[in-house]
């Protein structure tokens, strides 16, 4: 991994790179996924086509700390008919229109009592809501506002035509061995049906990013996560807590799709090296960055950060959940998202992690005074152009900074420069062994 | 104490509360207090009808770290008459004609000797003085500059009938046991004479403290003194030294009555949990609120924040010391406080005990991942209304602090919500044994 | 060295100082100065008239750390000629047509040949660059743009006449032994040709410095350097290890005469008492002071900071090099530098080195309340005119700050006041007893 080459080909693949996610994310939206089911077994085998991911199916009933692993929830169909038999809707053409996990239903009833089954959104009149109940055993659709206002009173007929029993709950794994047996945890989950930034965005830039990872040098060891959201994070930790000392940093990917921030939510712990990381990598290559404090309410690093695992993980978004008014609607659609967010959301994501292999504490081998650079055609008086002035202070800031208490990262923070040129510097000085490792 | 009854009572009683303290200083406005004598023995009287102050009685003469307790001093009439025997002034109108601990005097002089003892304000010149010479034996009038220059030259009569001979330093104290033998500390000066602001506001609203925490539960013990400013409280520090290492948390009220502020002046720590807490209720309660740090002038907790003492004791006023037009003199009267102001001010305050009482480090029983909150039916989701999402937040909140390392008032502060909330969320988790004390 | 005299001499002398020091620069003004040569030698030897300078001689070749001291070079003189041997640019004028440690040469060429050894500024056509190739062996000629633009094609004779040989690099140095052996180093470079405020402003100030110090009574020893930059730092560090643990604080001196600043860039500690001392002095002197974080590009303190060095100390200027459109041109002549700058460098830097002096941890002889201030005299009511009102606040600081764990500059930082009234308010409680050494 080659920062020049990386960035290089970060740039010249931008396009086709985007188009690749992009291609990925309009498969995969048509299928009905929940937290468990067919659904997610489709994504993670389209997923298995380009990423060799290891699929585990956990039974329903498994206790998983606090909780259970629930049933697994098929749907095959779902209309909502008037009295003269027209179809309403129809979940084949909108999976939105069903509740996630409704139970199956068969019935005819009154407006009145189909009222009781029914979500809309009052503001946003022209769109379907996303609604679950996943743990309170009830069905219900979901239309627009103004369709539901439209109705008249009569007999309406709805038909769910699903299953709720016993199965399996379902994630795709992804382990990827570096030269230290250390961890870098990347998540995503993959429990939302027909939404496109939230998040099959997140599915998209992971998947990308595993096909990066398996091809690049590693000095992590790298475990890719596609899991559905809070029971999926609650088995996986449940299941793995031996492999939990050696996650050393980690990220949750979602909503990464959209033309907003990058939004970058930090661990619980605040300062964890990957805090300072990507807070470093957005504030030098994305001008409308936004870097919040953890809070307990997100994704799933509410469960990776609660107080007895509290994993430095952090949460990359762009747009912040439940701000966009697409949240959660039928707006987050395809055309919510774009390759070209999709593209610059990997570059940012491939940086930090670039910045997290590089990352090392060196030792000047000539502590007293300066070295003498000019001999050993290093030096470049400061006043030529401006490149070869960063290029010069960068080489002074690692000199003057490697005393085994800083590293690279450390150094370029304290000399406000971009982790590049702090490591490009570092590379020529440890040519020259004017630096060694620490 | 439970915090919503807390809050209804203060609520309800507010406009009755006010009037009571107001009563209360119109009472105490007329009677001549100084920092010994029967003034202080009157108001002490006075508080005792309500609350169960021990009267304590110290000779003159007694040593009290670098200071001696003075001489007591009692001030029975004095005028001022011009040549013709007209009254220019009468002390039985407005004790603050007589400069504090003046000596006995009977005497005519020319209107050149007499400017030797006169005291005015040429930028206020309405007004009247306040003037004090404790240590310094002389004797001095008070007069508004307006009238003092009408005099015309010629002779005049002094007569100040008073008394500086050997007597008592007179202070009340009340001692309220809680649960622990761990005390907070409450004070404030009964040394001013006629004076609304600077402190008969201070000894009404400490007063009124004294009547509320005397019914209520109490954890901590508290001891409330009612002292003569500087000599009270080095004679009270002097002679409770094996008390002070019980004192956790201590507040000086002073100038509580008029209209601005709240302002609070950190103690010497400035940190301690008393800033904390006192702090955090002003930010959620007070929208006009000032926080300064510690300055080693100002009223008592110059000596409980002294290096050889340096207790966790801060001071509330409304208006700071010395800010005010009115301070120190005869426009600090009763038309300068009002109820209403006096009710705020008992609120702030039993809101910041009500936190001291309540603060308390938790463990989150299930630390591993959120606890299943939906199947005790605490889990709501978030998007419903701001008070459901923000008692939902709380909880979060909670359960992902709770580690042993923050408390309830940490946690409050970390989330940005009212204590209040914070308690509340923590006292229905602790109902459904998610939460146990640390 | 008492605050007021100094204050007050500073003052009256700040004319006749400035003046002295503008007078000195004048007069170094002409010499040919480099790295190493007869132009330093003479330099000193000037100083040696008020300062007794000790001059040190290194032998060209003596090893210092990853450098070697270089040869010696002189400069007798250098003309450039046209065909028609006219004169067109004389060294004897102008030292800095003559690119420092050029070759000697004596050679006709073409227009096109010369242009390899011709420096102009095209963006400051009217002004001299100023340029020099210590380790790079080569020759070349400093002119104006707008001069070089002039000459036509043709023949061109150039001769420069000197020498680079061995010899030996020439420092000065003054040792001024104080009550402790705990060093303050000041140093400045003596190695600019004709440029004034890079840096005979420093070697004037420093000079005038070393004849304060030298009669005054000192705590610290004082070791004053004036040296060459880069090389002559590096030559002293290595020649001088065992001084440095010996170094409490310390400061290089450049661009001290023009009327821009002061600017103060921290030590790389950044929080090193030296720090504290100068940006709490300018902070109360220098209403357009600039203090900024250390980096590792600037004057000799590069080495002084270097990570196997890393003493405490700061760079004092007015402008920052490299930030005034004279840095390094002939516009930095004599006109560009001014008496009174030279004399407000010298009233701070003696303010920073008083406080050095000065600043003492002390323990209040009694720590429980206040001491009574008043029985001694000391008491004077807040409220009177502001001097008194500071210094009764002062005294009030220390007697409260005075337990062992401040120093006389922390009570001035925390009370906001300049270090001389805390400095005064303690000498005044010193001579009561109130406060004894810690």
């Amino acid at each position: 991994m080659n920062a020049d080459n990386a960035s290089m080909q970060a740039a010249s693949d931008g396009t086709r790179a985007g188009e690749v996610m992009y291609a990925l994310a309009e498969r995969l939206f048509p299928l009905c996924r929940s937290i468990t089911g067919h659904g997610v077994r489709q994504t993670l085998e389209i997923l298995r086509e380009t990423v060799p991911l290891t699929v585990h199916e956990v039974p329903s009933g498994t206790p998983v700390f606090d909780w259970v692993v629930p049933p697994e929830w098929n749907l095959r169909g779902a209309t909502l008919k008037d009295a003269t038999g027209a179809t309403l809707l129809d979940a084949g053409n909108q999976n939105l229109h069903v509740v996630g996990y409704s139970l199956p239903a068969h019935r005819t009833l009154s407006r009145a009592e189909l009222a009781e089954h029914v979500f809309t959104l009052p503001d946003q009149p022209d769109l379907i809501p996303y609604r679950t109940s996943y743990y309170n055993e009830t069905w219900g659709l979901c239309l627009p506002h103004r369709q539901w206002e439209s109705l008249p009173d009569g007999e309406y007929e709805v038909r769910i035509d699903a299953d709720l029993k016993p199965g399996h709950l379902t994630y795709g794994e992804l382990l990827l061995p570096g030269q230290t047996p250390e961890e870098v945890l990347l998540t995503t989950h993959v429990c939302h049906p027909s939404l496109a930034n939230d998040n099959l965005s997140g599915i998209a830039v992971l998947a990308r990013l595993a096909q990066w990872l398996a091809e690049a040098p590693r000095r992590y060891t790298y475990r890719l996560l596609f899991i559905p959201g809070i029971i999926g994070s609650i088995t996986w930790l449940a299941t793995h807590e031996e492999v939990l000392p050696r996650i050393r940093h980690g990220l949750v990917l979602a909503c990464v799709g959209d033309a907003a921030g990058p939004t970058y939510k930090r661990s619980r712990r605040g300062n964890a090296t990957i805090d300072r990381v990507v807070e470093h990598v957005l504030q030098h290559a994305a001008p409308h960055r936004r870097v919040e404090d953890f809070i307990p309410y997100g994704y799933d690093e509410r469960q990776f950060c609660s107080p007895g695992i509290n994993l430095p993980v952090g949460l990359f978004m762009r747009s912040k959940f439940g701000e966009f008014p697409e949240y959660h609607t039928s707006a987050d659609n395809l055309a919510f998202i774009r390759p070209e967010h999709l593209a610059s959301s990997f570059d940012w994501l491939q940086r930090a992690l670039l910045v997290l292999e590089r990352d090392a504490v060196y030792l000047n081998t000539n502590p007293k005074c300066e070295p003498q650079l000019g001999r050993r055609g290093l030096y470049h008086a400061i006043g030529g152009d401006a490149d070869r002035v960063r290029a010069q202070m960068a080489m002074l800031w690692v000199l003057n900074l490697s005393d085994g208490h800083h590293s690279i990262l450390d150094i370029a923070v304290r000399a406000g420069l971009p982790f590049d040129a702090i490591y490009v510097a570092a590379e020529r000085l440890r040519e020259h062994r004017l630096l060694e490792p620490a």
